[in-house]
């Protein structure tokens, strides 16, 4: 049988930290780094020098195809999953398993326990993929620049094609199909494309506004590239930008960039927010700067390191992070800039590029 | 203050028969269903006569704006949001609160009980939402008629243009900006383009393989229209169809056919998968039919009903599901014929049309 991928090897030998026999997972996104696959109804047991996927009876060609060296366990009747875990555990002679309880529903570690009795202790330790997801290898490293170039082409193709007349979900759809024949698998979010007042909520959900002549147009756009996401945001004027238009935009572009020079290992992620805050204070916006500066990406658009006022991640090398700030005015519209980021030892790449 | 949606009214009369005064909501498309708005990181906590929604700063203004007669609360610190519930609750004087133990982390239910000591009993309540959910309304059904009729005409769209060169991922890019032009938000779930043996994997994930001529070509697609999923299955073959091919095709046509003319109000789900499967058993291909006849459709593309072997589930004039049986022989590839029907009370309308 072949060995198992780089990420569930380190893993594996991070259990000894943990102090488990083996771990738990049924949040797909850790199964895919864990793995190679995740999708709906699928889960992973995780022991020191095995482990094996337990998938529904559609899916067990495609695990054995794209995750090599992991046992596929098909699994059968609901009302038989649990005890299906929990045999494997024990056969595998594993005492103590851990779980993430902030991505486990409670149903199903209840139900785990009820089938185990005393033979298997579940153990909560939240957050366990996370030390290993949030420093990025170098392949991870090659699919982020991947989704990197392709959003900010993606970008500059819509840019480049908006015309007053067309709604938000044409650009949109514009944007989707630039990525989808250019090296994307997807858009890693729903794609916002907020014209004029639109562009005052953050996560504005894309509608059928028409774009008029003199809007500005925020887009914030992702790609999925190797199962890996990108992250940017633009803010357009589509014609001539009004005064106000003008202060909002080069504060938040001043914050952005003041943040983006202090991104290095060993800073605090908070004081990156700090900085990006702090100017946007001074221009008197600071309650309308409604959210955190950024947040990690990988596997998931929203990830560890948080950028925020009260994180307590430090930067390391190989963090991926995004600089977003923004200024929203109810009624007129609002502003973000975003880039996805790599921190390197001598201080970052920007990705989106 | 306006009142809530009628969703919202029906499931605070339901409370009453869950015997709980309140009931806690974390999962997204549950919060859709019963405020009309729903994203990452918003709860809602529902009382027989008033209904609040819990939502971070950045969400505040849009979630004041698209649901109407709810109190909105914003979210503070992660450290305090537990709190924040559990007073709201105390305060309004509920005493037990219900909550879905299969849709809510395992962290939270014992976050929201330790900071509420012995003010408030949290009680699992699984599959709460259900009885509502599962029954469309005439608004939701508009939606779905929507939504069946864009996915059907994207596939006839791709259908066309679909030529020998072209990748699986070009024609899953075409899909996806047609139905975004024509009323639907995005597609309901990753569309799944499968060329020629890749069409053996029933969750396959769409990639680059390039279509030759006489490759057959599953497209598994689904629309989103105003909150609302289609799902449509069709297989064609790109030039001449093998015999067997014809076989395959025709055998899972038949199966489609007949578990389609079974459905009405009063027969069992588990009837209509034993129909389709009987068919497909009759031609010898029983073992490569590895998933269930169909599932419902509404919010979330897979609910309830479930239409498999041991469904528990009858059908409802009301009711929206899929047929969707399959024939799957790996290194060749696959068959999958699916349309989304509504339940009526005379027998059923086909909703992908």
């Amino acid at each position: 049988m072949k060995t198992v991928n780089a990420h569930c090897r380190q893993f594996q030998k991070h259990l000894t930290k943990l102090k488990v026999d083996g771990y738990w997972v049924s949040h797909i996104p850790d199964l895919f780094y864990l793995t190679g696959y995740g999708a709906e109804g699928c889960w992973g047991l995780f022991g020191k020098k095995r482990a094996a996927m337990f998938v529904p009876m559609l899916a067990v060609e495609q695990a054995a195809a794209l995750s090599k060296g992991f046992e596929i366990v098909q699994l059968k009747k609901l009302s038989e999953v649990f005890g299906m875990v929990s045999d494997y555990a024990v056969k595998a002679g594993w005492k103590t398993i851990g779980y993430d309880p902030y991505r486990t529903p409670e149903a199903y570690i209840l139900g785990l326990r009820k089938v185990s009795g005393n033979k298997v202790k579940w153990v909560p330790a939240p957050g366990a993929t996370t030390p290993l997801r949030v420093k990025k290898d170098s392949k991870e490293l090659k699919a982020m620049r991947g989704a990197g170039h392709v959003v900010i082409q993606g970008f500059n193709y819509i840019k480049r094609i908006a015309r007053p007349g067309m709604r938000e979900c044409d650009l949109a759809a514009e944007f989707e199909a630039f990525i989808r024949k250019h090296g994307a698998i997807k858009s890693s979010f729903d794609s916002i494309v907020a014209a004029g007042e639109n562009a005052a909520y953050p996560h504005y959900i894309t509608g059928d506004r028409i774009l008029r002549k003199n809007d500005m147009v925020l887009c914030d756009i992702g790609t999925l590239v190797d199962g890996y996401c990108s992250d940017l945001t633009r803010t357009f004027f589509l014609g001539t930008i009004s005064p106000l238009g003008r202060k909002v935009y080069d504060t938040v572009a001043r914050a952005q960039k003041l943040a983006i020079q202090a991104v290095k290992p060993g800073v605090k992620a908070a004081q990156i927010d700090r900085i990006a805050r702090d100017e946007i204070e001074r221009a008197g916006y600071g309650r309308r700067f409604i959210h955190s500066t950024g947040h990690g990406v990988g596997v998931e658009i929203h990830e560890a390191p948080w950028v925020g006022a009260t994180s307590q991640d430090v930067l390391e090398a190989g963090m991926v992070i995004t600089v977003e700030p923004g200024i929203y005015l109810q009624g007129w519209g609002g502003v973000r800039i975003e880039d996805t980021l790599l921190v390197t030892n001598r201080g970052h790449e920007i990705l989106t590029k």
